[in-house]
């Protein structure tokens, strides 16, 4: 498994583009992105579980009933939830990119991603489909990457190559992420492209499997989303013979999926806002998987841990607290805590109660920009990894003005 | 019901007092407080859900089982948990203080609240008990209410007059509040007195019922602590005819009891961690108490809220939000939201979609000290209240570096 360049147009017969239509006013923000197959593809989603959901989910939720897509079309700087006319205006944006290019507009999945409860006009992206179009290129997945972004720093976007039946596959994607993000299924809006060839309904297990262990595992803020999805598109072009079944090829295709989701959950934790830090949570020695996801979250998403983190502060206390109020069935009494990080690890934590540490140790350890909170449970073997940020003045002040 | 002086020292028979003992590093910060009845009390208390627990929970849950106490100890700057001695430092200081009162160990609650997982010497406490005794007084409720704050601003502190069965009672209580403040059961410090005579049994059960309408409801941080409760102590020196039923007399408990609790579940949230504004949710319409309640607290939860309440951004977006991912049964479609304050009221929201509204006006009433955001989910007769704070620059740099 080797990690190749190329983002989501590193698969087969993938172009992408991004460009600036006008949803933004600032015309150096590019805000409408597409992804397109040469060949028409399977496809699969999984969608937030907020109730109250962005027009462009419901939409796309039709379109893929048949397990089938070609193209991906996703603005940013408005949502697209909480409008009157929100559908209309999503599907009439599939039916614009159907005809651009010659394909039904049904297999168009749609997206949208800003503020919630304006009103988004379709005059800017119809103007903006035709150089949109224009531009598809082999080259383009930086600027479909950048196209969906919001208050997102850095682009995301990764490719792996994998062997499958002797042939060789791609599997790459684009994610935006930063706020507004909390494990309920899919949070935050991920676009996924492969040349394997897999039927609908594997494609459908394998993402709906592994965002268990991945997407479901970040957290920024403790805001479920109210428009995020995770696609998937498998165009068959690497030419292998198609995945219909559990098997070994399943379980190859399930590691490249994996290796890409991962790489796309700490570049959306590390990018979280204001964040200054990757916190990353491993829970080992769980009674079960529940309960290792459980505390895992739990602790990622510990405001006073995050901000103890930010002032790379060793307050494990509030580990444990974290742990307590999780609702995982844990034995106080038996959990280890470690911090670990660039700068070495330092125990904090045995039997839960606290034991002598190195504060000077633990300051350069949590100094870092990368932290590993280790959780030993020693009560089974279970184990998951949540992703999260620390808490910074820059979360507040980017959050406490957004619309303006 | 009127408002009275005297806090938790306004009911017949209670004295209080707070001194500097040596827990907390500087002199000039009280950290042990101790109420006390002159006659054997009826006792009640809720305490926290977390599993780690701290110590002085386990003890004075052991105390309270014969629902009889005569007083409250409790030392802030250090929360007496995950200590491996930390049972042991409890049931000591409850001891001396039982010495020094004249009365059974047992009739002792003890409380503590700071850090966690930092050793408790029994010194400190032992050197000051005499003083802290020996300055009991009826005017002492400031100095008790002063010396349980951690990071709290002001003091917090309420009594209130009503009469029952043609005798004048009264119930007055403390609280400490400001960080790891989530509803889960108690969730902050709080001692209650009262002169009422009412049973154990339905101390308890008054406790119980109320607490779920209004110290349940409040949340800083979204961190359910380790260390809270809420107590209380009646003592039936007012000389009514003992409650012990359910009835008119109770109904005026309870209603005595709801005046003090909310008030100081309004200054803990008011005075949270950096907070600069008390938001308060009100929920209309739900189908059910449950969702009203659950909706209530998504929205006060929701950090992206809590920011933009901050910046007085009226991005009521994240009120349908915070309401979508709650949980609770609603139908988006039905939603209205007005933001309200001193500087008036302004609908932003009708029917889960946006409605035209002046940001000035709207910049004026998220300008005030105390916001309203009103919830209409039009679904229903159940109604619920709960109580916040914004985020702040502050909250993060308090939580930053809280142990050093």
């Amino acid at each position: 498994m080797n990690t190749i360049p190329g983002g989501v147009c590193a698969a087969l017969g993938f172009t992408a583009n991004g460009v600036h239509c006008g949803i933004r006013p600032n015309r150096r923000r590019r805000d409408l992105a597409l992804i397109a197959s040469s060949v028409p593809a399977r496809a699969a989603a999984v969608y937030t579980t907020n109730r109250v959901k962005g027009a462009p989910l419901t939409v796309t939720r039709a379109h893929l009933a048949d397990g089938r897509a070609q193209a991906v079309i996703c603005n940013s700087g408005n949502a697209n939830t909480c409008n009157w006319n929100g559908a209309a205006i999503a599907e009439d944006t599939a039916a614009l990119v159907g005809d651009a290019l010659g394909i039904a507009a049904r297999d168009v999945i749609v997206a949208s991603t800003g503020v919630i409860g304006e009103p988004l006009e379709l005059a800017p992206i119809a103007a903006g489909i035709p150089a949109l179009v224009a531009g598809l290129s082999m080259d383009g997945s930086a600027e479909a990457a950048e196209a969906i972004m919001t208050t997102d720093t850095v682009r995301k976007e990764i490719a792996v190559e994998f062997t499958l039946d002797g042939r060789t596959c791609r599997l790459g994607g684009i994610a935006k992420g930063s706020g507004m993000i909390h494990p309920n299924l899919a949070t935050m809006l991920v676009f996924l492209t492969t040349d394997a060839a897999i039927s609908a309904e594997m494609l459908q297990a394998a993402l709906s499997t592994d965002v268990q262990a991945t997407f479901n595992m970040v957290s920024i803020d403790g805001d479920t989303s109210t428009n995020d999805m995770v696609a998937i598109l498998a165009n068959g072009m690497a030419g292998n013979a198609e995945i219909t079944a559990p098997g070994a090829d399943f379980d190859i295709f399930m590691r490249a999926l994996n290796t890409v989701t991962v790489q796309l959950c700490r570049s959306i934790a590390a990018d979280g806002e204001g964040a200054t830090k990757l916190l990353e949570c491993v829970v080992t020695g769980a009674r079960d998987a529940r309960a290792a996801r459980t505390v895992a979250k739990s602790v990622v998403c510990s405001s006073l841990l995050k901000a103890a983190m930010f002032g790379a502060d060793a307050n494990w206390g509030r580990v444990l607290c974290a742990i307590g109020y999780s609702g995982a069935d844990v034995d106080p009494a038996k959990i280890d805590v470690t911090f670990r990080s660039e700068a070495g690890a330092v125990a904090v934590c045995q039997n839960g109660a606290g034991i002598p540490f190195s504060e000077e140790a633990a300051k350069a350890v949590l100094s870092e920009p990368e932290i590993e909170i280790l959780v030993g449970l020693n009560d089974g073997d279970a184990a998951s990894t949540a992703w999260g940020c620390d808490l910074t003045y820059d979360y507040v002040k980017i959050n406490g003005d957004y619309r303006t």
